[in-house]
Order: structure tokens, then C-alpha cells, then sequence
């Protein structure tokens, strides 16, 4: 309803603000029984924080998971599963200077609108702080599909005008940019650098693939796997755009060029010509490989003067301080595959029950 | 859950099968007191049908709608509004030469994987004759929300390789495709005709505008009015990409360059120099016009021979008989503004809730 | 949200008006391969109508169902199955009397007061009509249920003072009271007789049992099985009190009384020395049979002449007319029982997914 | 779904276990501005503290409130509210002996039969303890319904055959059992003190009564005010019975015996003769005061010897130790009362959206 919780049945609800005393998850509907340690979500945790290198915030967050609930003894137990990170490097006094304008691009208008009031310091729940409770959320998601042999991974596929020409998988967690190509390094981090100098930032686009999808999940109509994932990325700050299999570039196509042609089926297995449908027909998964895009817009805090209002409609001057990523991209990989990550799991338990053959007492 | 009710406040329940008796909507939460008619649902109706021009499926449905419930004297009473549309020109044998085939680029094999059963007449609940209920439900989401002044309007801005480049919104509903560039009409026709007479399909892209959207609409995080705008545009069949305002285009470009300058605040309402965003910020409209855009793929159903498999595993080959649409954009505009009116409405309920100031008994 | 959805898993959302077209319901997330008829609904349906016998309203409906949809060749598909009853036997002008007075006990009053209009005819929505839509839902959860071998029945316990001591089973269907217990069916037939000529109504008590119920079933916290049942029950019109096991006579005993010993246990099947719980333990059964009981007030529509006021306040004298239950209980069992089922039901789709080691692709 | 949300506006989600770390609670819905502090809280969190009597457990927890989000400078902001309780005084050790029996009345049998594994620590997520953040959530929505002038209050009106003829809501919150008679305080003590010594415990009835309720809280059907409420009440752990106005004593009378008279309306406050409808008609609120009752059992935990068996099925003899409530009652009326305020809070909110003349930009 008010927007904060996510999934059906691995139901997350995540609360906290940038610059309030912590943020956190909780979750659930996790089946009981799962083995988890804060060791396995922390690995997820540091994949996402800040500080990593000099293309990512200087802000310094050791991003500590802290269990509180539903493990017991290393398992799950079938109850909530309530996790806090606890905030320990924001300086809110950068904020003090524009706490009454409506910095471009960021939520501070639209905040003010819907509720007339805001927690200003480091946008509050508009923060891109906020993810860390998805990626909490997605480690343990992560872990489950794991154990069904269902794997995601996700790339920087583009950062300004570079794209990638090769994916190279095990390549892209060994460069700070998380990009599958390495022969674009280079030439990505030059760009990097140029925008981060003028005070200015860049966008980008990611990929996440995911591997070993049975078919079978999602639902005929609404809640359409594309559709759900759809919304999953697009609730991350900052993703202007979303798209499945061959995407944009299908408008130009006839459909004897992009039919999938099926070339054989096993129970949920089956195997596939070529994959534009991006692993999806009628919005359940045929068994192909799931292939998603997003585009991420460049940060919006950037330290360039810009015009813009107070909150009384007065004209204003400001650049924004504060520590920001001056590309959101490679942070963004771990959180699109949290999001990816909480929507299979959440389509592999819907579709438990999809027939009655599957149902027992 | 099982996926076939949208919205949280203005909540619809879709049903029916292509060529089952009939289709409906069941809506539940429409407030009370609103002047509706079954002509006012019927002019919708008519925008979507089949048949309207050779650009279309030749199947011949009147698509009469019925109002069971939920309306008396010619006001809804705050029950829930039933509406029921009968399928009247069904033709379900030409479906029965390929009821155990996998047609390629069609919901059939994922559809089996899941349920183990399946209604293969007319693709069943998969095929596009659902979102007849869709559009019944957001002709009634479009009158509440013009008499707030909220005004949506769609176009195909793109068949193929052809861009519209201007758009002169009195010219969309002057011509069977629907397109905003009278310049275009007959490279497009011409385009559509050469596909259809080879027994093809051709994808193209639409754009949904929303004027007169006050700011403060949407939620701050899993709720964005950009996730549900994906979600509910990617729930339509055929959707391969959504974008909002610069969409994917944002990628290469700089920070400096895509934060949209506010200009003035007034309440609910804010005019910015550009609008990059498409009309959100944070997930929350900012009071600048809505602008969204997506691809639809080429119509699955082609005459051209196809190669697939058997729900045993064999291999086939077969052409799709039946009646379709050479390009699905035309008949998509008013099913993308009916989606977009039902995300508007769901909102506009969802933030008389926001702010203690506005509760009152 | 607008309160005419009910279940989570196997959701239903009814529709329709006492005197409108129809009547009907929506089930989504039934699964697939569930075979089904109309006749097993019609069933169903034939035990609650109205006009069985002189102890029932005289309106004659045969409540005929139809099925529009998500069922083919006789079995489900996993799709919404959509069910229509027609309304054939309104007599409406009977309510034109008192279209703008407040009939006391009813929700004419209530209802003006939240939407500002209303279906003054038959009560509109507010009709115990309404019932019949649930009732053709819970058939078809009853036929799955059976399947599993987890049986309900219903009965009529108490009407006014006079309450029954045994229950034979076999006897509840073979009277028009649907009572247990033999020796008490004179009695409590006068009873009603005496007040249906005096122009008045007289309320009563229902017990529902299930057997079969496997232990397991429900949720720790809000979700118990018990709060499931409560509201369940409640929401059916005119219902005061519910309880469970020993119900409110558990107030007056001690721990060592009512703690009810186990005997056995093997997988989700136990016994016990007692059944005080009602076969729930911590919101979960527990292996026993489940037991519950709840009040039904005696009919607000009497003909005897009572005080009111209209919606501006004036004061008026009212009878009202029409064809009404002198005692709601005999056709509140299957309705009851329906609840039980659709509860039950819910419960089990739910417990597929309480274990990681149930969970499969 | 699995159970640990609350309410569909002010939506809350509880978490923790009765020996875990913390204990807790997330608000999703609060609309912003509301001024709420620790205080206002912790005031509430007092009235159902253990430890307050010796007619209470012994266990000693200050049940200090923290809130972590979702309020800046004493404000709400319309963002999550996350509070968190920690616990300081668990005894797990008593535990020890009995982690594999089943004890009687508990919910140990039904936990394992449902998840397989249990943390059997203090009942773990079944403990009482978990209302705790029931009641942190309860305190905000009191604080906002106060500011509408709804006010509710509770008291225990009967402990085991003794019951309370008169009702002075002053004395109520003076005596250490929360009863409104002072004439029955000495036999009350008395029959607790007695059970106490005896090992044993004993049952009891809560009222609760809610006054300022305007008309038109609830709908129609399956969220009738009355089933919502059901269903909060029987959620709280050890509820047997739950009752509106008249209750189950209605099935005794006629018709023209307990239609409530209306005496007058003015906008959303109405007047009565009587209230055997306990304040509500068809599923919404009349006007008239709110009063309910419900049943407590007798605590489960006794340490007179009892009979069981092992999660293996081998006979078990047992003493519950630990520290526990001889009689659950005065602790249950504030979370009673949490109950149906957070259920009133979120009728309220629901019904701004009830008439398009409430619907605002």
C-alpha cells in the first residue's frame, strides 16, 4: 500500500532513512528450514557498499548485518526474519545548506508534495541507502535459488556511450566497474574519472542474466513474470528504463524473425534457437535463459551550480556536496540481482500451487 | 497472487477465456457516487475492438459491454461494479490442427509447464482478447480521473523502422493506426501491408502522455509510480521494453545535462524547464506531465511455415491459422491508456491518505 | 481493501445486489486439474435457496449456476473460474415503501452514512443473498478438500432457548432445520411457527465441525487459523458471537481442567484426551477435529410495526413487508460450512510453503 | 500471508521471539504529521509490562520503545515506522528440560507439525511476548484517533464464575486487575491467589468499548467492521470466544426485541434506544458506541504435573517452570484495546475513499 513491502509469499517490508540510526528488513515467509548465517548475507552486504574504490561514494559504511529474529540454531524457523544495519558514517550537517531546496533531479519536490514533510538529510527514504535492505533481503533469496540450481548474475553492459562487445562472466567481479569486457576498462574508467573531475556524473546501462530457470513461473495476466520484474527494477532510484529479451530493438523486427523456435522440452526443462523472448512467453518463464536490461540515469547530486526553488517558490543557486557515486552503475549490479533474485523466489513458490498435483497434506 | 486482479484501491478482477462464453471485470473499491453509464464504457470498447480496419484481426466482435452490479439509478453505490462482455464470433476450430503444437513465440509451452492443462482455443486466457476487461475497467478509472482534470492520451510513435516525429494529438484517432504524424501514414500502411501479405507481423512502439497529473503521486520505494506504470504496461502481452521520459536514451548522458530545472510550486502543481524524468521524481509524480513509452513485439501468430515440438517432445512444423493482427500497436494505445489510467486513479485514492491533514470523520 | 475479496491463496471476490441482474463470483488461484462440474456447485447451492420449506423465505430462486470461465473439458485450468447466479424472483416494489427510512437492525442507516447512496432494494448488497456467491465458491473448495479427505458439516444447535442435546449426524439433512437432534425438532418448530404468526424472528446457534483436518494448518500471528475462522464466520450477515472448542465457558475453568492432553502424534495426524481447544493450537491445528460455533441474531426484518426515522432525521413508524427467514439458521449452515471450507482450504495452499524440504521445481 | 502484518492502511508487521535478541514492529501507512514521541509510547508499553503485580509473571523487562525510522523532529514522515524492544531478562535454561515434550495447551505439536523445526525457547514466536509490538503499534494509532475524539477503552469483566455487575471506568486502571467493579476486587484476588498456589491458573472475559465512532467505519462484506475485528481479537494467543453487543446471548431473543431504535443521525453521528448491535450494522458502524467481549482460557503453562508425549510419540510426564500470569486477563486489555484501535485506525483511513465526494488533488 504505503509501498514499502515487496513479494507475495517471500514477502520483504524494509524501513530507514540515510541518515536515521540504522535501516533494515523484514521478512516474511521465508520457508523454514534454510540454512543461513549473517556470513552469507554479509558477502552480499560488501558486494553493495560504499567506499569500495574511487568510482563509488567515499562514504564509509561497514554495513554490519545484524539478525534479530526467525534463525535459530543456523536455520530458519518459518517466523519473521528481522535484520538491521546500522548507520555509522553519515554527516548530516552537509545537508543543513539546502534543506529548503528542491535539489534537481532528486525526490525532494515530489516528497514535499505528497507528504509535507521530509527528512532531508541525505534524501532520507529516497536515498539509494534505502537498497541495503534489498540486498539483505536478496541474499537469502539467493541462497534458496542456489540450492535449486537457479543462478543470476548481473554486468555493467554500458557506461555513457561504451558498450561492452563481449561477456566475459568470470571477469566481471575482479574489476571495480563490473563490466564483462575487459578491453572496455579503460576507456570506461577515463569517462569515469572526466565526469567525477567536472563535478558531473554519467549513466549506464546493466544486464542480469539468470541461469537454470525452470519453466513454468509467473502468471497469465498481471502479475506476469516480466511484469513483476519490471516493477522489482524499476522501484531501484534512478532506472529510466527497463527491457526483456531483445527489448527496443524488437519494435523493428517481423515476428518470423524473433519466434523463438523450440527445439525440444524436458518437464520444466526445454531448449530454445535463439532467446529474444528473453526467457519468457505469456509472461511465464519457458525454461530459457531469463535476460533482463535497465538503464540507469547519472547520479543527480552532482557538485556543478544549478538553478532551482525553495520549498516558498523562491529561486535558488546550489551545488550538491555530500559524497556521491559519480556513476550508480557498478553498485547497482548487486541490488538489480536482489531485486531479480526476490522475484524468482517469489514465482518458484507461487508456482507450488499451481496444480493440484503438486498439493498434499 | 494467482495474478489476474490489478490495483490496491481501485482494484480490478479480470476473467475469461478467447473463446470462452464470455470476459469480465469485477472492480472493488470504486467510490461511491460516481455518474457512469454503459455508453461511457462502450466508447472505449469501440476504440479497442477487432475489426475496425484490414490493420486488425477481421475476427467481428461487437464487445458490448454489461454493467451487472454496483451501479444504481446511473451511480456507482461503492459495491462492486461487474461488468460482462459475451464472445460472440469465436471460430475455435481453426485452432484444432495445432492443440498439442507449441506454436513458437506463444504462451502454449510455458503455459503447460505450468498448469498441465491448458484452454488452446484462441491461446485461452493468454491471448490479447483479455484486455478487453481491462479497458472496461479503465473507461470508468478515465471519467473519475477527467473530472479532476486528468487527461491520457496515447500514439504508435513507431512501426518498424518508421519514427513518427511529430505529434499532432488531434490527428491519432483520425487514422486506423493510430499514429500522431499524418507524414507517416503511408510508409506505415504500406509497411504493414507488404507484412501481412507475406504472412508476417511487424513490432513498433507506443508513447502514453498524462496531462493535468498533480505532484505527490506514487509511493518512495517498492510502490514507485514508475514501477507500477512498468508493471502494468509489461503485464500487457507482447511488451518487451518500458521506458519513462529520457528512458534508455539517459544512459549516455551527464548528470548537468538530464536534471530537469524547476521552475516554479504551486501546491500540487510545478513546471520544469525540461522533463527528462517523464513527470517523477523518487517515484512520486512531481507535478510535470507523465511520459512513458514501450515496444510490442511482432504478432506470434504468422502464416509463414514454423518449425516447433509436440507436447511429447516431437518435432512439427505448422502455420498459424486464424484471424490476427499484423501489428498490434493500433489496437494497444487505448489498452496502454486504460493500464496507465488505473495506475493514476490506484495513486490519486492512495494519497488522500498520505498526510494527517487530509483525514477527517 | 473494499472488503469483497476473501482467501489469500484461493481468493474469491464476490459481486451483485439482492435485486440487481446477478449475482456472482470470481475465484482466482484455484489450481489446475481440479475436476468440476456445475452440478457439483448446484449441489451446494440447492441447500441453501430460498423457498426449501415454510421455515425459509417464500422467495422462489433456483439459483441456477453457470460457469463462464477456468474450467475446460470439465476440469480447471489454473485460470479465474468466474460462476454466475441469476436473479429471477425479485419483487422490488415491496421496498419502494420505505426506500429513504432506516429499517432497524438493518444497514441502511450504516450505509448511507459511508457511501452517501445505496440499492435500497432487498437491502441491495447488504442482503444475506449475498451468500449465494460464497456458497458456489466453497463448493468447489469442499470437493478439493474431500479429496484430502478433511470433512465439514454444519448444524443448527439452538434456536431461541430450546438446544440440542445430541447429534446424530445423519439426521441434519433429513429435517428442514438441519438440527441433530431428533427429539427436539417439535419444540423448536413450534418456536418458530409461534413467532413467523406473530410477524416476528428469532435467532440461534450453528456448529460447524471438520474433520480430517491435519495438524499444521495456519499462522503463528495474525494469521491464526482461529482469527482465519473468526472473521470468516463474522462476515457473514448477522452473526454475534463466535467461539471455538469450549468457547466462552473456558472463562470459568482452570488450566488443569482444559489443557487438553495429547496422545499421539505420527506426521500431521494426532489424538487427544479432550477437544477444549477446538482443535487449534497457537493458531495451528493440531490434528483434531476442528469446532466452532458462532450466534446468529434473529431476523432484522420483522413485520410487526417499529419506530424510525428517514435519512433527514424525521421520525417514522415502519412494517416491514416483504419475504423474509423468520430464523436465519437453517440456511446458515451451508453458508457457515462454505466459510469453513474456503478458510480450510486457503490454509492447506498456504502450508505447501511453511518447509524449505516441500518446496520443488 | 505467513501471517505477521496487520491491517491494510496502517499496516503493521511484527517481529522476534520471546528469548531472541529484540522484538519488533514496522508501520507502513502512517500518514505524515502526525507529532508522536518514545513517551507516548512507552506509556502504553507500561500498562501491559510483566512483572507489574504478582498477579503477573515475575519476569522483569523494562519493554523500552525505540524507534529507528519514520520519524524527524517529533514528526512522522509517512515513511516506515520501525520500533524495536529488546530483551533483557529471558531465562532460556528453563527451557532446556523440556524442548523436545509437547507441552499441553501450547503450541509445540501444531509448530513442528507446520515448520519442522521450533525455537522452543519460552514458546519462542508463540509467547505472549510478542504482543508487545502490538502494542507499540496500538499507542500510535490511539494517538491519532484521540485526536478524532474516538476513544476505547477495556477492562476485565469477569475471572473464572466471578463476574463484574458494574462498570466504573475510573476504578479501572487503579486496581492491579483491571476490572471496572470494586466490589468483586477481594473475591477475584482470592480465586487468583488460590489457582496460583495451586500450581493452576484460571480464564476470564475482556470488554472493550470504543465511544466517539463515527458512522460508516467497515464494508459491506468480507471486512465488516465486526469480522476485522473478530479476527484481531482471536489472533491474540488463548482468545476461545469473541462477542459484539448482545453476543451469543442474542439467540435467545426475538427480532422485535433487539432491533436497535434509532432515535436520530446527524452526519456521521447517530443515536439509539438500545445497542444489542454492539455499534454496528451490516459489517460498518452506526454511530452507537463500540462494544465487544472476548474469552481468555486459562494459561497453559502449569506447573501441576500433566501427561504428554515427545516429538517421537513416547509418553512424557511434565511441570511447566518458567514464570507466568496465573490468569491472563489484566495484561490482555491493553492489547485488546491495541487490537481495536488499530483496526479502528485503519476503518478510518479506508473510508476517506468511500464517496468521490471525499477525493481530493
Amino acid at each position: 500500500m504505503a509501498g514499502n513491502s515487496f513479494g507475495e509469499f517471500f514477502k520483504i517490508t524494509t524501513w530507514g532513512e540515510s541518515h536515521g540510526k540504522s535501516l533494515g528488513v523484514v521478512i516474511d515467509g521465508c520457508p523454514a528450514g534454510v540454512k543461513i548465517s549473517e556470513k552469507d548475507i554479509q558477502t552480499e552486504m560488501d558486494r553493495r557498499k560504499p567506499g569500495q574504490s574511487k568510482y563509488t561514494t567515499q562514504r564509509k559504511e561497514p554495513d554490519k548485518i545484524n539478525i534479530l529474529s526467525g534463525v535459530f540454531e543456523g536455520k530458519t524457523t518459518g517466523t519473521p526474519i528481522s535484520m538491521l544495519i546500522n548507520n555509522t558514517d553519515a554527516i548530516s550537517k552537509s545537508y543543513n545548506s539546502f534543506k529548503d531546496i528542491y535539489r534537481p533531479g532528486h525526490a525532494d519536490l515530489s516528497y514535499d508534495a505528497k507528504y509535507g514533510i521530509r527528512d532531508y538529510r541525505g534524501g532520507g527514504r529516497s536515498s539509494n541507502r534505502e537498497t541495503v535492505a534489498r540486498v539483505a533481503a536478496g541474499a537469502i533469496a539467493k541462497k534458496i535459488l542456489e540450492s535449486f540450481k537457479i543462478k543470476t548474475f548481473g554486468f555493467v553492459s554500458q557506461i555513457g556511450d561504451i558498450k561492452c562487445d563481449n561477456v566475459v562472466q568470470s571477469y566481471i567481479e575482479k574489476n571495480p566497474l563490473r563490466i564483462p569486457d575487459r578491453s572496455k576498462l579503460n576507456s570506461m574508467t577515463d569517462l569515469i574519472d572526466s565526469v567525477r573531475k567536472q563535478g558531473d556524473s554519467i549513466g549506464g546501462i546493466i544486464e542480469i542474466r539468470s541461469k537454470g530457470v525452470p519453466a513454468g513461473l509467473g502468471s497469465p495476466v498481471f502479475d506476469k513474470i516480466d511484469a513483476k520484474l519490471a516493477a522489482a527494477i524499476m522501484s531501484i532510484g534512478g532506472v529510466r528504463g527497463f527491457e526483456i529479451g531483445s527489448g527496443f530493438s524488437i519494435a523493428e523486427k517481423k515476428g518470423s524473425e524473433v519466434n523463438d523456435i523450440i527445439l525440444s522440452k524436458k518437464g520444466s526443462r526445454a531448449s530454445f534457437k535463439t532467446n529474444n523472448a528473453g526467457g519468457i512467453l505469456g509472461g511465464i518463464t519457458n525454461g530459457n535463459d531469463l535476460i533482463i536490461r535497465f538503464a540507469l540515469k547519472p547520479t543527480s547530486s552532482i557538485s556543478k551550480q544549478q538553478d532551482s526553488i525553495n520549498s516558498k517558490g523562491s529561486k535558488k543557486k546550489l551545488k550538491v556536496t555530500g559524497r556521491h557515486d559519480p556513476c550508480l552503475c557498478p553498485r547497482a549490479v548487486p541490488i538489480g540481482e536482489a531485486m531479480v533474485n526476490l522475484v524468482l523466489l517469489d514465482c518458484l513458490l507461487e508456482n507450488q500451487l499451481s496444480n493440484i498435483k503438486k498439493i498434499s497434506i
